[in-house]
């Protein structure tokens, strides 16, 4: 079988490799040996490196949602802006400390270059914390010298040593604030290694590190430039050459601009880094900063704590979707709509297995299955233990191979479901279908739909339980907002009041005032193809009496819609019930 | 600065690390230092393990799209499918053989599982072929033998060797058609490997490979297990230990449950294989197969040539789109609509003066730009050779920190521009408000876009050169659509008439008509939120003489608004030109 690759056009003549622009010789590394046995210290820098790459910057309110966020999942250092830079940023730093948002075990860092008036903004804007991490640095690249600051290493390590000293004096401005330093040489990856660690060491010497106060000397792969074994020879041999090595923190912090950031911070790790800066799903400049979600489920996956909650992976992705108004991608390494999917039948046929194995042997042993080790092929870990479950996708091929379900459904119909719930009614399809078998016509996939989610009234057997006869919505223009719904609760008609942030959290209020408990995971609305009347359609994920579905809703009004979707997922929820003979309360 | 990261109620304990699992010891180690310097032999498997993990499967159509693009950007080894499996994969690979659609330099490949009947059917799919690799697996792993198999390491090798065997046997029922073999140890990470060498090599000693007759064996990370290194050192351990080494064929097939396939592929090549499976972009079961388009530009970004065109990328990636219906994300190595933008004011300025120092360089030797090394901070690479560009995103926020420009376009006004108009407006926001400075208010957000992209007809200065002022079409329902037009061009008004496969197609044929070299990049439309008259709005990157922008058009029947969308952006490119003093014949 002969090769027949053709050379083409690109023109490779316009680059030159990494090892030639930069030498990284460690003959003697030990790391492929090393084995990663707890987690790093990680520092979130989602509100700094994260928030200066979106299109549209946060807001201050969804700084505070993202900052809250990241509390609450165990972050204990995060970076929260870059003051001197931006007006915004200074507020929201102000803002933290002045509401006293920042829990004691957890220290703000802040990000600065090397600059009198920057710096000094940058003390003010710390005033009062209690602890602080100032984060300075400077470009040291090869290229950055030539081409942007003009100057030889001298001149650059003066710039460092300037701005290490200024940080020393100006400390003196912020008596009640435990101050700590990060530095890094920015471009690390374009530097040569030698006048690295020589800079890293003679701003070591100003900062004057021990054992209380240790100093963050951070090595950023500000652009990915190599292999990512070639980052964790760097960070071998840097470790090697750091003066104070004891008293310093040794951080990385990856881009992935060749797709490897993932594969570099583990590596650098191995080689002797004692901490990690990333976003929550790779967000940051270009491709990105380093994932953090893959770096902390990653530890898990091989039995380490790391000391993130990632307990409730969609409650994190969700959050993160609204303050970076970017989507997660279906594929993102363990958060994404897809990856605890399984479409290839012997693949499904190995996870059922394995569910039984497991099963069985905890049967066995008398436990639960929570007690014995995670076993099922294809499943690396357990979707459980992200909030997650199992999905095994049977795909329903329309006749004459016109597309799928989810296809059908946009292109005959308009609608667009989210990815979650095109998984959840594929299995719909095929319960329904599997006593027909063979394919299905697109009118099939649409009776199956509306029967199972958008129910005609008069079809009251299959309506359930609920239904919106009439709606009436106020606002005082505080945020706050009065719903009065005429409400059919079996064969009773009521009028029901509730309030809310918005008229389907009030509606969910009336909904547990039913006595039956609710809450809301997603929601997604778009209009319908315009012609005629325009109708808008709503998905809500939702969870009720512990069980998690779909409601979908049409209607002229978006705001009616989404209570028709509501009233379509706890009705479909008393279906399933009943069907499984729990003729309960609810 | 203490460590005050606290432990979680992870369930460590159903998690045991990789190595306890598999042993991969490998003290001796060459490749940390090998060094990449040409491109692997590539197998594109987007028709099989990419297809196989979609909602909704490709059509026959789409996959036909896909082959070809496949052909077209220069790989020749193509997975076409699982013909055993799937009556659509057979008669996909019936029609690309009796349809003569494989070029004589490209072999495809189809997948069997090792069973009598499911390989007797792979035969029948591919007689008539003039060369193709029949790729047979079974499962190894030590979990898959527990669960799924029931059975000891001899009855695993019992069903590779009866494959193999049955294999060579059908050989014959295809007199006309080269054959070659592949071979899965499928789920290979998990297997011991002093096992997975010995079922290897039992399978080569019935396919007998040759120097002209090589054998590929394929060692997949179905499910990716550990980091990259790991990997890595099988794949070297592997490549010691497999027999007839010179005349194997070795393949990786990463997956990315981890983050980390691009590194594992890159590492296990350094390791020694000589042939890498993956899809465009990474798609692929749960988190995706490698991805291709990232390692083919890591090649060239070190001067390799990848014996890939990668030349248009926006193509490539609006292609993959179509077939996969999904996504390419946001920050996508290499491709993705947000890689080659940069928005903090540093960034900008060092990359502004790279390209400046390049030209100066360039000038000094007599050369143009493109004749010397690549070497601008913060762009790895020349947007250029992938026919991208560089975008600097000047970010406009709102008064009060709202929000920025895209969120105020869609809460305001229920536009949803696509991430590159995005880019392109804040440049025409930052140029129109850079005069007056400070922040900008919704309104004046508004006015700006109203004024660039949707003048009003009585605006006759600004609205430019061309306009629609009635349109009528026709349709024989062969998918061919006649389009007139009423249009006035400057002062005169005219009737035209074009054909096309839609109306779109059609229009731009009458522009073409009126001397306009144009041609269309993207399309994306959305209707507008209900509420009384839908509106859609439809949004059009074009290349206008040689110029790529935006066009947007708002109207209640969506392909008068594509059609607007036309027009607004061939009257923004002449504008363009004829404030740039080109009064040219256009």
């Amino acid at each position: 079988m002969k090769n027949t690759q053709k050379p083409t056009t690109a023109p490779i003549h316009k680059y030159r490799p990494y090892h030639e622009q930069i030498r990284v010789d460690l003959p003697d590394r030990t790391w492929p040996d090393a084995r990663i046995t707890q987690a790093p210290r990680w520092c979130a820098v989602d509100l700094r490196d994260g928030n200066q790459a979106l299109i549209d910057p946060m807001s201050p309110e969804r700084k505070l949602v993202m900052f809250e966020l990241l509390v609450q999942m165990g972050y204990k250092e995060i970076e929260v802006g870059f003051p001197s830079a931006s007006q915004t940023d200074f507020d929201f730093v102000r803002k933290l400390i002045e509401e006293n948002r920042i829990p004691d075990d957890v220290s703000i860092q802040v990000l600065t270059q090397a600059r009198e008036h920057l710096i000094a903004r940058t003390y003010e804007s710390i005033a009062g914390a209690k602890r602080a991490i100032v984060h300075f640095y400077n470009s040291t690249s090869v290229l950055q010298r030539e081409v942007v600051f003009r100057t030889d290493q001298q001149g650059i390590v003066d710039i460092a040593l300037a701005g290490a000293r200024l940080c020393r004096q100006y400390e003196k401005t912020v008596p009640e604030t435990e101050v700590f330093y990060e530095y890094s040489p920015e471009s690390y990856t374009g530097t040569e290694l030698e006048f690295a660690v020589d800079i890293c060491n003679q701003v070591l010497e100003i900062l004057e590190p021990t054992p209380e106060r240790k100093v963050v000397i951070n090595l950023p792969a500000t652009v990915e430039m190599a292999t990512p074994n070639v980052y964790a020879d760097s960070i071998e041999w840097m470790s090697r050459h750091l003066n104070h090595r004891e008293n310093v923190l040794l951080s990385l912090h990856p881009h992935n601009d060749r797709g490897t950031a993932v594969a570099a911070a583990e590596l650098g790790y191995m080689a002797g880094a004692d901490r990690i800066e990333g976003c929550l799903f790779g967000n940051g400049e270009r491709t990105g900063n380093v994932d953090l979600v893959a770096l902390g489920i990653n530890l898990l996956s091989q039995g380490i704590d790391p000391q993130i909650d990632f307990s409730d992976i969609d409650h994190v992705k969700r959050t993160v979707e609204y303050c970076n108004q970017l989507p997660v991608p279906e594929r993102s390494p363990w958060a994404g709509d897809l990856v605890f999917t399984a479409f290839s039948g012997s693949h499904q046929d190995a996870i059922k297995k394995g569910f039984e194995a497991m099963a069985a042997k905890a049967d066995a042993q008398g436990v639960t299955v929570d007690e014995i080790e995670w076993a099922v092929p294809y499943l690396p870990i357990d979707p459980k233990d992200l909030g997650r479950s199992y999905e095994a996708v049977i795909r329903v091929n329309s006749q004459s191979g016109k597309g799928g379900v989810a296809y059908l459904l946009k292109s005959d119909h308009a609608l667009d479901l989210p990815r979650k719930l095109q998984i959840e009614f594929s299995g719909v399809v095929q319960a329904k279908t599997d006593a027909e078998g063979g394919e299905v016509t697109s009118d099939q996939i649409w009776d199956v739909f509306t029967d199972e989610y958008l129910p005609a009234p008069d079809v009251a057997d299959r309506w359930g339980r609920f239904e919106v006869l009439g709606t009436r919505s106020s606002s005082d223009m505080t945020g706050d907002v009065e719903l009065h719904v005429r409400l059919r609760d079996g064969d009773s008609i009521e009028d029901t009041t509730a309030n809310g942030n918005g008229p389907i959290a009030a509606f969910l209020e009336i909904v547990r005032s039913r006595g039956i408990d609710i809450s809301l995971y997603d929601y997604v609305e778009h209009t319908l193809s315009a012609g005629g009347d325009a109708q808008a359609a709503a998905y809500v994920e939702l969870r009720v009496e512990g069980e998690r579905l779909w409601g979908v809703g049409i209607d002229g009004d978006i705001s009616t819609a989404s209570l028709k979707a509501i009233i379509s997922g706890v009705n479909r929820a008393i279906r399933t019930r009943e069907n499984a003979g729990e003729l309960a309360a609810v």
